[in-house]
């Protein structure tokens, strides 16, 4: 399905009037930014421009759709042949994947035309609003998880599809598997997933689940042990599954003390390899209090895919520029600076980053130890090669690693590093 | 596209175990329910079921899904092939589109064999869980803006294909338009908006854009006043539209001050019948503090496509009856009552509602100015005739003129009715 309708309806009123007055050739510079972080956050995560691109390769106005866009008034004849033309010819650069970012970060740039970049923002926005959204609350939560796995399970607390994607910002942001079957099949990202509660009530007893499911998945697999009582439940996975059982998983209740509890029972069963996982209702700071306990691996879902508090990332699609000369928007609070920005990270010799330096038609000063932000996702119209998603997923753990210490924080606070962003001189 | 890997893994795992141990074909009642109103809300609004129905007429597994299951080592030959012929023969009962629902409220129930109804569930639970959180969100701003029309205008603030089922959830919920042409062409709801900011800056001065705009859509349009300076804008758009202009937008500032001042200047300027439509970061309590403003139309964005505050709906999906014996899980602060249920919402003589009943296993006593709350989705496999998307908004809008008018209030508080669980007898 081309994703071409997936989108406002202004976007193809302004293409029409832009067409009919001659404006719609003007070369324009767009910008993706973000006037604030979430309340309290520390860092944004750049999140499914992967994606996007993906979705830029299949953006052609179908002719029913063209069709529905006459039919309803949206669009005259012109635009109609313009729009089956259509194909976008001009340059999209930004922050690679898994990169840091904060307000005034000029995450994406779409030059060329007025219309053929118009015609792209809803979904740049829908695409990267989502997704960002999604890794920077997985990024958190894999700060408080100290290195111990989590396994992202929330495709049943969003739309679908979102589930898809959310699946895929939250391996980008560290997350170890996913429980959605498409984000396997779409990314191989690994998936992870056994039995659910109604597994155990289906059977006539609790061994009776147990055993059909060692049966079928073999010992190596987590037997979920809350259906009726926690204690007795370990028994009957240790008795069904022998103390080579992999792991056991408690889906309620206190988990700090069940936790400990879990582990002694296990241990005194000879069970001293098997592994705790725990899940329910967890966030960054759930995972965090679980710190001392005795947990293996986390399982979250519902904070994952709802952005944990911060659904949307705020971005915003702004024309910055319009035949090389900078444009901006009179606005009470939105001092923003127009024009083609070029961004750089600096950091000290140490490696820690320090600032962002962001200038508006110019080039920073070149000092050491600076990082040049964006790179090329489309070349005139051609998806540039771009790297996988492991890549990302490496690339924002060494950029958390960069940040100064307050940066990694749960609590709320400023933004990790400032950013300048330098008028046109 | 087949929605059959929008799942969690372990709904497959869980169908390959009762496979082999001969369990797959217990006859079972799974019921959608929710335990908790997100914090304070007072009622639920049933949406996404018409949408579920039409995604389950394709949920066939695919010979490449099926590969890919195989492959990843999550299904075994057998469970492949009965995935190949996999068809839902059961039968699906719930609450209609546009019902209220409240904390017990069965509003889906699914039954079948084990094996047909447990693939369902991941899917059942993102389209409702999304859906009926935007349609509540949704239903609280129509509410507070007390016969006014709302636009929804929040695609890009979500997954792309997330906006679209928003927007069909918004105008169940009574918005009167959606910027969002994918939900236009789908589902036929009427779309609206004319031009962004940027259509301004494109431009040589205000004039020329409002100029080009009017050339392209006629003077029945609504100008964007706020690029610059609001009142020369609106002097600008009078002067070059006429006073028979359709209306302006203003979409930053102090809205209630703003929209008074601009009242006052398009009535001097012998606008009278100019229509005043405000948007930015409007929620339900933002729209009500515009109550007593000279505003005719509201555009609502962020906060209608993250549910302003309550993303997801906390639907829950679980097995409640083997083989005609009632089945719950033992957990505590989570007093369920297994068995089919039945339900019923009970009536003062004058239409206002009191209660809902719902009946285990059984059928409640027929009182006078009881209604029935459940409807057939789908018969031994078949869907039944669903009424149409405008047939839900009225359903809604009566129901909710039916609720004691505490349960309308925008504040915090209990469920606008209370709901009686009735065990088996």
């Amino acid at each position: 399905m081309h994703p071409t309708l997936l989108t406002d309806q202004y976007e193809l009123t302004m293409v029409n009037a832009a067409l009919k007055d001659g404006t719609a050739d003007r070369r324009c510079v767009f910008e993706v930014f973000t006037r604030r972080l979430p309340t309290g956050r520390r860092y944004g995560v750049v999140a499914g421009t992967g994606r996007l691109v993906e979705l830029l390769r299949d953006f052609r106005f179908a002719d029913d759709d063209i069709a529905y866009l006459r039919r309803a008034g949206i669009v005259d004849a012109d635009t109609a042949k313009w729009l089956a033309d259509y194909r976008f010819t001009g340059d999209i650069d930004g922050y690679p994947e898994g990169e840091l970012f904060f307000p005034g970060s000029p995450i994406l740039t779409v030059s060329g035309t007025f219309a053929e970049c118009v015609v792209l923002e809803t979904l740049v926005l829908s695409v990267l609003n989502h997704d960002c959204a999604i890794a920077a609350a997985s990024a958190r939560m894999v700060t408080a998880a100290r290195g111990r796995a989590v396994i992202e399970m929330g495709s049943r607390r969003t739309h679908e599809q979102a589930a898809v994607a959310a699946a895929r910002a939250s391996y980008l942001a560290g997350f170890a598997y996913t429980s959605n079957l498409a984000a396997g099949q779409r990314y191989g990202i690994p998936t992870a997933g056994t039995a659910a509660h109604a597994f155990t009530l289906l059977h006539d007893d609790e061994p009776a689940a147990f055993a059909s499911q060692v049966a079928a998945l073999g010992k190596n697999t987590t037997l979920l042990v809350d259906t009726y009582d926690i204690a007795q439940g370990i028994r009957n996975a240790i008795a069904v599954a022998g103390p080579d059982l992999l792991a056991v998983r408690i889906d309620s209740g206190d988990l700090s003390v069940l936790a400990q509890h879990s582990r002694e029972l296990l241990d005194s069963l000879g069970a001293t390899e098997t592994k705790i996982i725990v899940s329910g209702d967890l966030d960054e700071y759930a995972i965090a209090a679980l710190a001392a306990e005795p947990v293996d691996m986390y399982g979250a879902g519902t904070a994952v895919v709802t952005g944990s508090g911060a659904p949307t990332a705020g971005l915003v699609y702004k024309l910055v520029e319009v035949d090389g000369r900078p444009v901006v928007k009179r606005s009470e609070n939105k001092a923003t600076v127009g024009g083609r920005k070029v961004a750089v990270r600096r950091h000290k010799p140490t490696g820690t980053a320090t600032e962002e330096i962001v200038v508006s038609q110019g080039v920073p000063d070149h000092k050491p130890n600076d990082r040049l932000l964006q790179t090329s996702y489309v070349i005139s119209g051609e998806p540039a090669a771009q790297p996988p998603l492991a890549a990302a997923r490496d690339h924002l753990r060494q950029c958390l690693i960069s940040i100064p210490w307050e940066g990694l924080k749960l609590s709320a606070g400023d933004p990790a590093i400032p950013v300048t962003v330098v008028p046109t001189s």
